[in-house]
């Protein structure tokens, strides 16, 4: 399918900043960019950090004064995703996972794993299906913890949101990874675009390693599996975030959209009846 | 100088485990294994993880069944550090930092620089220098954290010992890291076996990257900076722990030595009037 | 029925100490301590806190120089309790509290039951019958947290175990007491000897206010709700610890026993099929 | 002197709501009202829920139905303080503390005194008279903790602040509560109206237990020491909350104010040169 996804941040800078982005359409074998457009203004040179094939395409830059500037990303992208039966999926052991792959079961910033172990292990540690096990704490997840705008911050952690039961898309992603992890499943925090999400923001959900892919779930369920432009996967929010800033700058507006411009769309969720999974790779 | 460096790591296996060590000594331009061997007793295979230079050197082995066993490490290693003087040091501004740099400036699990940002301005905020400004902060670490074995767990974190005030090595170096962070100094975690480290153990401290150096902290200052033979880096102790173990396995004792095989020794710590910093590279 | 408890705890002074104890079995209307014996070894001067019917009998003692000592306490005890039959019990009212239970709402510093608020509505909040209700929370406890002595310490509270689901029977007491407040059902922390507890030791419970009744819960399920001796309640742990020290002194060993000598035992436990609470007041 | 307050507190209620409320001004042997008025406004009736000399003064109304409505006192007050000079004050020992003091050395929910052991005692412990050494820990606070109104939250605690450094009145004083207790010295909250707060809003300090006078204290150095009119003393603002709400109600606005109407006001604040202490009691 093809989407046009939109990006506008505006900052104010108080004296010399750093500004790292992650904002810009990810380059994938499955996801090509047709055309796209940065522009930041008042003009400042942007500089793109990496460049490899499913790397993040995040770009920094430097504002030397105070001054308010406005960051624009206009994307034109072709995508699509593997659509994968997982009904007889096995597990795949520690000892059989790439090097690459080890990092993701490990915990991080805001994906204490290693403290949310028996808790995962007591409610999700009996079903074998990998596929079905994520999908079970996924909808625990759901079911558990209320979408709510303004109750969690940028400290928020699974630790936190798995007993206060409160958050947004950011904390529900970080739940499912910890709970991933402390299953020993490789589990990677994701930020994209998201077709039909209302309002229109960033999104964040999360992959997790079922059979060697990557395959997208997403607790919060307020968008279609099938509609997501990716931007970028990491560790957890630390390692992806939209705006890391270094320096005196604050961010004001953040204004998003991302639109279908060609394809038929039919919204796809799960369904414990029938084991598709879906993988951006 | 050459070090010979033994370690002997036993366990016991419930049932089907993995375990993924990090105590070989790393292979990196200023550091040569001459020799070195790897016995798990009974017999189980070995799988090395990474091979590539400065890359840690992990290995993998799975047990299947019920049972003890030990691990045990010998390598003859030759090293050298270099010594910088950075007297006139100035900090390397984000944007200037090489891409592969960024992740050390992020919050990580046991690291959470993010909520020690005030703290570590109030206090070391307005040194310039970041050799004396990481230098200050470890002092500030030495004279307010009690050495005390047993106090803390695998779970505790800087934002624990910034307050609590007690720990082990594992826990100066998290806290170093965490607050050079806040700092905007990118710090990882670092592994190694230590010469005069009494009682013998693995070590732990931390580097902090000065002038494009990841120069070498430890704020135990249990041991002379100079006598360390490097094992491996990383975000913090998730990413380079001694063993990570998945299953059902049990570690039991650690046995580790760290002797001098060949040159003159004479112990190297650092001094507030004579800013030399040591580098591993 | 009547016991004869027992508790023999022995400390090491290293310098100017003070204790204060609780150990004393309480009197109250249906608690009559027929004999007691409280021997200080080497003798100290004991300080009995307070007198009233129904408070806490607390008391301190002081030790100037560095020795070892023991305390002995011995009581036989005459007790009863009251069963009432919570079949159509209705929940007080907060505007129907005396002053002197509002305090039991509040949350304390091993009960945050503000942190608490979306767990406890989401999980027992449909249920409307107060003494069943707890009775929810009870047994969730029993089933998702795991008995593990070791596993938890001093600064552990219910926020912990919540999530971190194993502790011993101050955390089972403490999660209970924080999901009721969290309920709007005053609740407070209870502590005892124990008629069966295997190993024997103080134990710790909680109560919960229903129908103007503090009626006796216990999420460990390791005693009969029958053959408790009660010593105190208070808000948690923090004020009803057995012994708090200020100064110096280490505590060492601690032996408690609970015999029956007289009266005919039923082991009693609470069935959700037959609502009667038991309540030692 | 003699005082005019007035607090102005408007909630909306969504449904039944019970609210108790802390803001009357105390009746003390030292603070007089002379005049007072309560309206809830539509008409609600108010209980009075003490009424002993030196206790809260609270008060609870209940709402049955979905309704605005707004809470308005007004009072004329005539206090006084003692000044007391502890230039030779010498601690307590807690082995003469009159045993209503005792729970004033417990941790309580937001000053967790147990966790800031080391950190109190590193840092003040060698400081010998009490008076000083709380009033080098309120400097302390005052210095390294910046008043930030909309940093922390109604979960905020004495462990977040003393690492986070950012807060309001009540975290400024539930950090100086949970180091007081932590060296021994009883502590507790204290909330009033403070002549000259700006912007006017109700106050929140600490008093400490020296030589047995509650002596107040204030880190946040915002007001006169000597202006205030006291409402409520607990352990901390659980227990002294200027409305505790149970039901569906919200707090929309709070409007305060503290005018002198009598006496010459020199606005008095500590200093070490002087150990001057003021005690409302």
């Amino acid at each position: 399918m093809k989407f046009e996804v939109n990006a506008n941040l505006s900052y104010t800078a108080q004296g010399p900043s750093t500004l790292i982005l992650n904002i810009q359409a990810l380059k994938t074998p499955t996801q090509t960019v047709l055309e796209e457009l940065l522009i930041v203004d008042p003009f400042v040179k942007v500089e793109h950090l990496s460049a490899g094939q499913n790397e993040n395409r995040m770009f920094r830059l430097q504002v030397m004064d105070k001054k308010a500037f406005t960051i624009t990303y206009r994307g034109i992208v072709e995508n699509s995703f593997k659509e994968t039966d997982h009904t007889n999926q096995i597990e795949v052991p520690v000892a059989q996972l790439d090097t690459s792959i080890l990092p993701y079961l490990y915990p991080s910033r805001y994906c204490q794993s290693d403290k949310l172990y028996r808790f995962a292990h007591t409610k999700f540690g009996k079903i074998d299906n990998p596929f079905l096990k994520v999908l079970a704490l996924t909808d625990w997840i759901h079911s558990n913890v209320e979408y709510l705008s303004g109750y969690t911050n940028a400290q928020t952690s699974a630790y936190d949101t798995v007993t206060e039961l409160a958050g947004v898309c950011r904390d529900f992603a970080h739940l499912g990874i910890a709970l991933c992890r402390a299953l020993t499943i490789p589990a990677r925090y994701f930020t994209g675009y998201a077709y039909k999400l209302d309002p229109p923001d960033f999104h964040a959900c999360f992959e997790a390693l079922i059979g060697n892919e990557w395959v997208l779930f997403d607790a919060t369920r307020l968008v279609p599996l099938n509609g997501i432009v990716k931007i970028a996967t990491g560790m957890d929010a630390a390692e992806t975030a939209v705006a890391s800033i270094f320096g005196e700058a604050q961010g004001n507006e953040v204004r998003v959209s991302c639109n279908l411009q060609e394809g038929e769309f039919v919204p796809f969720f799960y369904d414990a009846a029938q084991l598709k999974g879906i993988s951006y790779q």
